[in-house]
């Protein structure tokens, strides 16, 4: 049976080229970058190239970029790190930070484990199209306040934030002091959005390499040096502790453990090539998302669109839609999920990372939906591979239903 | 220029049936294992079948495998996970772990971190050949100590520590409570030595990937659901919290962010290839290990043996030397090393994620050598793809210097 990938924003295929890229990492290539040898320090020139080319893309110092094994752990070592730090330096104070509600759950579950242990988390409210509320988050700032984490894209309805604005307002706010930093995951955000730090003006950004095409296993941490004013070696250390720990010579001292060369040089080789061609399939997606949504006006009236009405809030690969429940029927999304599944197209009912625990999408129900719309809506994502003929076959398989 | 490896303890290349196994998971089988379409159960299934196979090969349930980041992070998962959860039952009681003085950084470090937070430490000491002092083990167990992490084999000079007199000790103490756990660092270990869990009688184990032939990238972390006595999907949750949060369903709840399928297929691969072959190996390994002992004592008579004489103490692909400062001259093991990587022999002056900072080894300052012994020495590490005739090109090299 053909099958059709609409799951894009769940993860992407490598990238041949970037296969390629990571090839002779496996056994030629195979050295240890921490050791002093020829061997090593062949592993380690990948690793170095890598981190250059993603500086370069994301306009900072390669020194302020931390490998991870997962852009969850980044997220995780953004949130953890910077309390940390923050509680060894004042250990008196009770330290306060600001999430959006509809964070990724590597943000949010995190902001929850650490208020067990008596951290203040401010849960930031969104409205109908997944954004923000930026009167609340003024309102929420004060002097405890040590991180706001504000995801740059929406992973459920691929809402963009207005990250540029909500960096101005916490700089204004935290004026020539050291708090609070700001934190964006930009994993959902790089295939489509220029993700250069200083237009941004974000201290720390998420990105994960398995969402642009690169491998699975690797993600990383962008940690701003000039704010953080410390020596070359230790950059971010003196506002970010580590969370794993063990060769203190690894990632500057944040993130211990061998590098994973072969990802890295594959991590790198994937933001290379989305920076040479975003805009180009920028404008290609945008056309097919317009298709797409015109095509289900006509096919399925009753669905109705989750998210930004105007696509330009929103990125070029992602539609949301909730089908309401029919006459003496539950779970109408559910049932046309498993039966596109098995004409062969793979659609997600919200976040891969929380789709077996079959809750309804806590983004929906943030931006004021019900627990039925919540739980019977389809999120469908376009990527590289997809054309108007793909397409067309989905949507002859929805008119079915 | 002909190049020579003599530093698989640092670090291995890909086998290349392991580089095979990973290969469909690249773009073909790409699904996230949390999508619930097909291409989400077929990502799923080969992260699946790797974590049964692995858990034929340590004895073990395969819900009792949790996959990480690297063995680094599973070190930290288990010192960490395990504190974390217990602090959270028993605020109020100051907990005390032990770990031995020669324990790998990401084990050694993480309890220094943990002491910043209060934690109570005891470093076990060890003798001349690397073993820990059992009679200080016994001393050091009291009623506040939650976790004793011994490695099973150092990664320096290749001792092998009685691990099942050390499990039974800890049992005998712990009756019929439920603590002190018993932790060990197999990392370097499963090359050669059983790794059967109840055979070992360990609560926590470590494994890496990229030790055994696999990809870098991938450890894991075996955590015994019988003695935590909890429910299925939530085994260790009651003695071990995760330290990277997110998708509560990744991992059994244990580490989130999306699992690193190629890496964990081709992981499982690893494991079934050591486990077919381990006998063999080791025997192949042990003649030119007792060839390369032999032969030393003849070309460099002045080099010394660090660690077990005996060889049956010690893994067989490994040897370590002191090469005595001469004259007038000090640095001697560095230059022999600088020396045998420009001709094309690539050693090492101890671990690999310590290289980089040039100190004396804490193993061999451990085992009671002088600052100058434990700075001057070099270890030989070989593997799979060594035979006599490239043991007979390196001591050659040894020999001109």
């Amino acid at each position: 049976m053909q099958r059709y990938y609409f799951d894009y924003a769940a993860g992407t295929p490598v990238d041949p080229i970037v296969e390629k890229a990571m090839r002779p990492y496996w056994a030629e290539k195979s050295g240890n970058p921490g050791s002093l040898h020829f061997f090593g320090q062949e592993a380690s020139a990948g690793v170095f190239n890598a981190r250059d080319t993603i500086a370069k893309a994301l306009g900072c110092n390669y020194k302020e970029v931390i490998f991870t094994g997962s852009a969850t752990e980044a997220n995780n070592l953004a949130v953890r790190g910077v309390v940390r730090s923050f509680r060894l330096k004042f250990p008196g104070i009770k330290p306060k930070i600001i999430v959006s509600t509809i964070e990724h759950e590597s943000v949010l579950e995190t902001a929850r484990d650490l208020e067990r242990d008596g951290v203040e988390v401010v849960y930031l409210p969104v409205d109908k199209n997944g954004l923000v509320d930026l009167k609340k988050l003024k309102d929420a700032l004060d002097e405890r306040t040590i991180l706001v984490s504000v995801m740059y894209v929406n992973n459920e309805v691929g809402s963009i934030q207005p990250i540029k604005m909500i960096s101005d307002m916490v700089k204004n706010f935290r004026g020539s002091n050291n708090y609070p930093l700001f934190h964006t995951d930009a994993v959902q955000a790089f295939n489509y959005l220029n993700c250069n730090v200083n237009d941004l003006g974000v201290d720390l950004l998420t990105l994960s390499s398995q969402k642009i095409y690169g491998p699975k296993g690797c993600g990383l941490l962008y940690i701003r040096s000039q704010k953080l004013n410390v020596k070359s070696q230790m950059l971010g250390r003196n506002f970010i502790s580590p969370i794993i720990t063990g060769g203190s010579a690894q990632e500057y001292g944040l993130r211990a453990g061998t590098e994973n060369v072969p990802a890295i040089v594959g991590f790198g080789k994937a933001i290379e090539l989305v920076s040479n061609s975003r805009e180009l399939e920028n404008k290609r997606l945008r056309k097919l998302q317009e298709y797409f949504l015109a095509q289900m006006k006509k096919i399925a009236p009753k669905a109705k669109l989750n998210g930004p009405e105007n696509l330009k809030n929103r990125i070029p690969n992602n539609l949301n839609f909730y089908f309401p429940s029919r006459e003496n029927e539950s779970g109408t999304a559910q049932d046309l999920l498993i039966k596109l599944d098995l004409a062969g197209f793979a659609v997600s009912p919200g976040a891969a990372c929380t789709a077996r625990t079959c809750q309804p999408s806590h983004v929906l129900k943030a931006m004021g939906y019900s627990d039925e719309r919540a739980t019977s809506s389809l999120r469908f994502t376009f990527g590289r591979p997809i054309f108007k003929s793909d397409i067309d076959k989905l949507l002859n398989e929805i008119k079915k239903f």
